[in-house]
């Protein structure tokens, strides 16, 4: 049996359960035999390349339960796609810290990096084990059912369009409320959750997984102002036109090279400007917000189902290596809807890393300005009870 | 002893426990013997114009109770400052519906509105009472301590940021939030209360009460950089240089005049702009946010002092109007502030109406960019406990 240190990073955006996921791992890792020492890389593989570890094996388990309950990557997060050199600096210093164990907190990208790794480990005939620890509010990894961190963000956002519909009611007109997603609409369709009365909002939700066009846009919008008097619009930051070209950017890159659409106002600046077009002269009152990086780190607002996941695929991460000593992604099965069940299975690092996926379309209503029932029975059980708006 | 029918409206911009005011008042108007129909006017002053009404004596006390705990304004809600005719014609559906009491849950505006028709009333020797209660995010009021919709929104901003600073530390750089205040700067100043450890965030907190210079901005950040190596920044969205203009909008006015603040990323935009432009080649992660309008109306993210006193002043000003018949203006009083403990007075309607109130100098930092103990002071038992941060 494979027996040493054990090392544990996080990494790419922050979620609202990141951390329980982290804290899982330790605490499994702590009834483990075959782990000595539980090191914490401080911003993934930047902290491993540096060797800037904190040791996790000694925390009190109420500062652990703290920080299990706290947002955000408490390690420290980072975007990087370590190269050959790279890769091979994180070697070393696994071999000089005797390090066994390898967990990976994070997205397809992270998944990759375990990958990588782990592939470089085999060549070495180095005896190693790394598991990808599945996190993302984007909800896009292959395989798995759902991630963890993205039921919170969709409580984050099903609330906010909750009450933002109720300011909608109250003052009237149009509302655009910009969600995080590039590809993939999980989120911006969680949205729909907002709505108990056939009226309530959000009217119109736009995904990245169907062209936007804003001829349509400005005809949707005018058909719901016409029927309602008032329009909430939940808009991805990542849609884009027939060409894929986003609709409207700052255009500043990130260190990926992507373009940068969170941490801006300038998507939904550009819709306001469009609707203001399509009404004329006619005097309309249009808002946009985005909700940015809110949506992923809000304290308080967490999904109970989500937090209970991401702690326990932590834990059969570390009971997974420990048990079969085997690369791996960890992923989650839905047994049963009604009551929601779930259990927890391993799949290849390779059927996980680089490739995203995105909402079926038997989620996305055929006329694409909106999600279908079969999206509500998914999402619903993951995001748990909603409060239900008072009406006069 | 003045008899008759009482309405009631909801104005200005929502709060997250407006309605609370609301069910408070109806509650109270069903115990006097004074008041016969209790009438929602929807959308405030627009629909006592237009005799638009909702009975509220019959509503049963389950539906006022979820009413109460639903953000926005139940009644809707409604920007005008009526004129002479629109005030006449206000007094004429009054006579018609026999209506001897008018409560409005407002801010100064409101309470203007208030004022004018009390003073019609009296001009028409019309036994009539008016009292405004008092409501507002903005916590501007005169007067009163505080007002009923600041500490739940109080309470948003310090969450947001807390969460916000956790995700700055995972994944560093500068991040600017921009938090609603036209001319006040409170509700930004409460992201103070984020702060646990002495580099949380927000680092800088820029509030309208003092002139915004975007050089002395750039140097804030970069010399909080250089000692953290990330920023996150508070500023209000009522900044403005040194002649009184705005550092951007996008040019919109709203039905008042004024500028267009709100459901814009205009400013976030403009100042992540300023902070790149200070760091010139040096590459730096700048990303901006601009809370909107979800920090008004968001479920579940309430004080708990709010909610009571919101519900307390909306009895206090029924009971007062029956009692005396005096038209007023409802404030609070601060008895103690440990234990917290508050009690309610009225006062004259010209004491609160037109003119707001802005912050203290004292709980305004001399270097201009922070906020005082003296602050946190007053405003950490309106906004209740919040969480701790775990950090390993």
């Amino acid at each position: 049996m494979l027996k040493g240190n054990m090392v544990i990073g996080q990494s790419g955006g922050p979620t609202a359960v990141i951390n329980q996921s982290l804290v899982g791992a330790v605490l499994a890792a702590r009834q483990s035999d075959s782990i000595h020492r539980i090191l914490g890389a401080r911003h993934g593989i930047k902290g491993i390349m540096e060797a800037d570890f904190i040791d996790l094996s000694t925390q009190s388990e109420a500062k652990l339960e703290q920080v299990a309950a706290t947002p955000a990557a408490a390690l420290g997060s980072v975007r990087l796609k370590p190269g050959r050199q790279e890769c091979e600096r994180v070697f070393d210093v696994f071999r000089q810290h005797n390090v066994r164990y390898f967990f990976y907190i994070g997205g397809n990208d992270s998944a990759e990096t375990a990958h990588i790794i782990a592939e470089m480990a085999k060549a070495a005939s180095y005896d190693f084990c790394t598991v990808h620890i599945p996190k993302t509010i984007d909800n896009d990894l292959k395989v798995t059912d759902h991630c963890p961190g993205f039921a919170s963000a969709a409580r984050f956002v099903a609330l906010a369009f909750m009450g933002d519909d109720c300011d909608n009611r109250a003052l009237q007109g149009v509302k655009i409320n910009v969600v995080m997603g590039r590809h993939a609409g999980f989120l911006t369709a969680a949205s729909a959750l907002a709505r108990h009365a056939d009226d309530d909002g959000p009217h119109l939700i736009y995904l990245p997984e169907r062209v936007f066009s804003v001829t349509r846009f400005q005809q949707d919008v005018r058909r719901v102002m016409d029927k309602l008097g008032r329009c909430v619009v939940a808009v991805s930051e990542g849609i884009a036109d027939a060409n894929g070209h986003p609709i409207a950017t700052t255009g500043e890159r990130d260190s990926h090279g992507n373009i940068q659409l969170s941490g801006t106002g300038a998507l939904g600046d550009a819709l306001s400007a469009h609707v203001k077009a399509a009404f004329g002269d006619q005097a309309v009152r249009v808002r946009a917000d985005t909700f940015g990086y809110l949506q992923r780190s809000f304290p308080t607002i967490v999904s109970e189902v989500d937090a209970r996941e991401a702690r326990e695929v932590g834990q059969f991460a570390v009971n997974h290596a420990t048990a079969t000593g085997e690369p791996a992604s960890i992923a989650i099965r839905r047994v049963s809807n009604e009551p929601y069940q779930s259990e927890y299975f391993s799949t290849p690092l390779s059927s996980v890393a680089r490739e995203a996926t995105t909402m079926a379309d038997d989620y996305i209503h055929p006329d694409g300005n909106d999600v279908t029932e079969a999206w509500l029975n998914y999402v619903r059980p993951l995001v748990g009870t909603l409060p239900t708006p008072g009406r006069l």
